[in-house]
């Protein structure tokens, strides 16, 4: 997805709430705004918005020196998760349909995004996963079912910190031996990375790669061979987020993309309301059904 | 005051906003979202924020030769007033306290100010009345209404169009024949001008006079020698609206400030939550306080 103009004023205001969590200097948010502000001016617009949110990251790391400014939300994030998540995976068990409902939850994670949303609270939280759980969502969650048990090693792209938590309950519904857990090369807003996969418990439960790349969505060029491999011969592929939406809905493969839609431009691109519950296939896949394609 | 850094997004959101007002063109929305981000880099941040919308939307008139993207807008706004003003005007005739009323309600059509909301519906005007009748209101209405019979003279500083309908419930009470009221010099977002004054009687009631200036706010240095006479000689100022407050709350003379606050940065150097209605005498005055100064 190209980045829309409606995309720029809020990647003003991430630069501003993530320069304000390395430093109180005035100085250096003045600074770190003037260099966005420039930088964005002359931005290609076709990149997605996560090719530009890397740049910008990237010159809010050099100038503050802070090489992870989220390290202590993505913690706070991790624990929170991790401390409601027997009770998560209690309702999924008794759940009449254990698949939809950790597509849900997993769903429910996905308010975990700093770069939304940066004054997310507990309370946020708590109230997406109510929401998720009864909110309307008009998935096929059998074909997606079918697509799972068809598909013998699954490439799970996961989001963010907290979030990688709720994904258990969903990886464990695809057989976690099936499944290749992607997290971020390096610190990207709140996005998980290797450390958060060993604190969470996601490296004890299924195989854990990092993409290579530090962009908050999954830039293909931007990740390392071996993570492309995998993403080439995985027999499906699970996006989660509005990042990896954003930087792979035109990529020609099947993806199923998992997320909530939290802002107006992905809604529009997607054609669902803000906040709504989604799990699609990528469009590319979309508009070649019928087709004789093989899958790669 | 000067322009804060959180009001930076909000000039990018504004510029998209009124660009579009003039012309579907995306290509034009292109040139003028990267000429604002080139300008705003560059800005001089101890500059008001009418300053700088002032120098954008300069920018957009020049791009698109279209001298009042929000004519139509206005007028739609000035009529919606107008209709409303009999029901209006009787409840302030049948109050216990017809000052307060009047200054609640000249509050209310102070959210018709489309710098801030740009999908202003008349859902919203209602609703703000509403508001504005019931909301708490902590001014010393006394004190007010003994400096206005003090005045022989007071200078009324319109802010929108439309709202300068809901003005005139207030300049009734202040007495008709002390009162001049200005309005802007030339078009400049949603501002009333000399011809929303004609359109809406305002001419009828009272003298009304223009400042000289685009500006969306009262910069001194930018407005007509005929005004700043009258803004030095009156004994009173009455100044409505946010773009006001923003550009004078730092003058050293007497101001009453009557403004809903609708932003954050507002309401932050205000003192007061998103959404209060304000009542203000001028900084510059309460610090003098106690002082033997005259009021020039």
């Amino acid at each position: 997805m190209k980045t829309f103009f409606d995309c720029i004023p809020c990647f003003v205001h991430q630069s501003l709430d993530s320069v304000r969590m390395t430093t109180t200097d005035e100085a250096v948010h003045e600074r770190l705004l003037r260099e966005v502000l420039r930088t964005l001016a002359e931005m290609d617009m076709r990149q997605s918005p996560p090719a530009m949110a890397k740049r910008i990251h990237r010159i809010i790391r050099e100038m503050t020196g802070q090489a992870d400014p989220y390290h202590d939300a993505k913690e706070r994030f991790n624990r929170l998760a991790m401390d409601i998540y027997p009770e998560l995976a209690a309702q999924v068990e008794r759940s009449a349909n254990p698949l939809e409902t950790a597509v849900r939850l997993a769903i429910a994670g996905n308010v975990i995004d700093m770069g939304v949303n940066h004054n997310l609270s507990d309370e946020h939280v708590h109230e997406g996963i109510d929401h998720a759980l009864d909110a309307p969502f008009e998935a096929d969650i059998a074909a997606f079912g079918e697509e799972i048990s068809n598909a013998a090693n699954i490439l799970y792209l996961a989001d963010n910190a907290g979030e990688i938590v709720f994904d258990q309950l969903l990886i464990k519904q695809l057989l976690a031996e099936k499944v290749t857990v992607a997290v971020k090369g390096s610190p990207i807003i709140n996005d998980a990375t290797m450390e958060d996969a060993e604190t969470t418990g996601l490296t004890k439960l299924v195989k854990v790669i990092d993409n290579g790349s530090d962009a908050p969505g999954t830039i293909l060029e931007d990740c390392s061979d071996d993570f492309r491999r995998r993403f080439d011969e995985a027999d499906l592929v699970i996006a989660k987020g509005q990042g990896n939406y954003e930087t792979l809905n035109e990529v020609g493969r099947d993806i199923f993309f998992i997320l909530k839609a939290k802002c107006p431009v992905i809604a529009r691109d997607i054609g669902c309301h803000v906040g709504s519950l989604v799990l699609r296939r990528s469009r590319s896949t979309i508009m070649k059904e019928g087709d004789s394609h093989a899958k790669r």
